[in-house]
């Protein structure tokens, strides 16, 4: 078995609001992250793989398809975008990156099936780098 | 003389669309940076000082005083912020990383007197990375 | 459940010697890290904390609690000393990074418990970069 | 148990092309990595180590020793080399980073019981970045 | 005047030997970068471009312009190449790093003028990252 | 003209203290630097050398006698070395990373006309990254 890992990139702004807590609660919880008018970061994710070596060509996995995959599902719907207001998943829960990466897993285990075949390569891990110092992984299973 | 670059980072949401353009020109402007509903960034900034060496000490300059100068100027007043929203030089004027570096180059060269002592230490270069790729330079001098 | 990793950095000197070889066995072992004057290093620590997501908040863990237990006992007990004689671990222990990285995992595990309520967050992970090229692991329980 | 990771680069060229492949199977599979005339890398090479902690030396491998190793058997074999024409691995299978990764594992192994005594360190993982976006994994053991 | 930097990719195989040295002489010039199969490396290049800022738009350059520029003469030109024996200019010329970074500021200078208004945004340097460790700069005027 | 930066790295412990000022102005100016018990770093040197290119070999310096240069003169001065203590410069000069930038700068001149031919290759720039975010630099002539 081998693993690869992608890394791909996307720029998005947010705000951290949870509608079961109070105003002043909000501001407890999230801090400045909590700024009405939002703010914004650079996210790095990675994208982790693992699966048996192709005999015939020495590779992994499909890059064109899997760069496909997550281009169509996960970087065009967030880059560039306001997450809370343009991200379905994000209308009513409190887009932290603990949140995003779950919501990036689970578009991307809904397509795999489509892309890649039974048996094969499976998901291992998603890691979004919200900046330098705040790193966060979940694994490719729900 | 020495040169001493110093970084900081915020997070801001921001959103180009310029005053004076049609929707359709600023579409064509400035691409997916238009989307009506913004996006963010992590900025790394780089302040550059130049100075003489003081003898005693052995430093170029007071790095607690420029912490507080580049705290109080520029990173309080962006990070966690919407640029276009809560930065009043941005009511009017695109918030692009050209423009924010010109800026932060006003804002620190406003308070500089009051931090460094005349004939001392200047302000040598305002670096942005607006992401990995994409890097904003300008002069200290107006 | 969901891994947050979070990096702080610190930096000590040190200077490596066992107490149990000889001069020469020490030079042999240690090389120029036994230099008797000691050398130091920038050290960049990850810590990694796993745990389910609090539905409500979308969040993993509570950031400022985290900084305020890893500032009290490992930036603040390390940052700027020499861990031979001002950190009491190292009195007769060599604190060769691969120590370090226990003795912050036992620092942090010893105040988990008032930090952090039973049955939640655990600590998954200590990794500390001794330079560019040296990276070294703990996993969070002893 | 103490995990160490160290870091190695080497530069190569290679060429992406299977044997068992038509020519037009070949450039469908490896686009422009199947140029006949070759391209190149910097590779970065990450050794992990597992093992105990010496008590007496607080060390968990002998970097010196790890260093000849991998400096003998990777990186004198492959830096400044054609992998496809110079690394007899590679003279019928295809040099893909996947591959690569197999050969450095297996070559470590092969020397290892040379190096390090039974029972104590063990390889734990290669990692390999092709470039910054593409990393590659196996584990130590076949 | 504001200097915007942007970096871009390409991957490359070259080998260093020049047709006015003998063998030997050319084994004691470039070391191992001789070996006659070849080598590759990573190239990450910085084009910095400075001008005046467009007062209505807050840009200082048209990316997608520059982006077209660099990629159909530069990244096309040597990307996944063999440097020696596809790219012209260095079928007589060693391709150094040196040559390289002279090749691409000539290869972006002839296409300027078409991509850029006369008076305006100028190229001011090229910078090429070899490896981490080796650095070449060449200014943007012959 | 073309410029080549060399990155070199070593690590050190020092004690920031001067002389001239008394144990209260010393704490001020330093803070955690002024440590009786030292700390250290991890320093990044940038080595810049311009010159004209060696139209044969298309090199603009020779790597092997620059790295001789600063492996002898500089990193085996300083690497794992106490500077306070153990570099005859900071006997009694605080060992300020702007006093060390000027040492290196120094010392490499004075061994420049050794190794490079007059008229040739000039020592343009040295840069210190004392950490990410702490940069020196100083012009190549005195």
């Amino acid at each position: 078995m081998i693993r690869l890992t992608r890394r791909y990139r996307f720029s998005s702004a947010h705000r951290l609001h949870a509608a079961q807590l109070s105003d002043s609660e909000n501001r407890d919880v999230y801090g400045k992250c909590n700024n009405p008018f939002g703010h914004g970061h650079n996210y790095t994710v990675e994208v982790s793989v693992r699966g048996p070596l192709d005999e015939a060509t020495g590779l992994v996995v499909d890059l064109q398809a899997l760069d496909a995959l997550v281009r169509e599902r996960v970087v065009d719907a967030f880059d560039h975008k306001d997450l809370n207001r343009q991200a379905p998943e994000f209308a009513a829960t409190p887009p932290t990156t603990e949140n995003l990466a779950i919501v990036i897993r689970d578009r991307l285990l809904a397509g795999w099936g489509d892309t890649f075949s039974a048996g094969g390569t499976g998901l291992e891990r998603i890691r979004i780098y919200e900046t330098k110092r705040n790193i966060f992984e979940v694994n490719g299973k729900s």
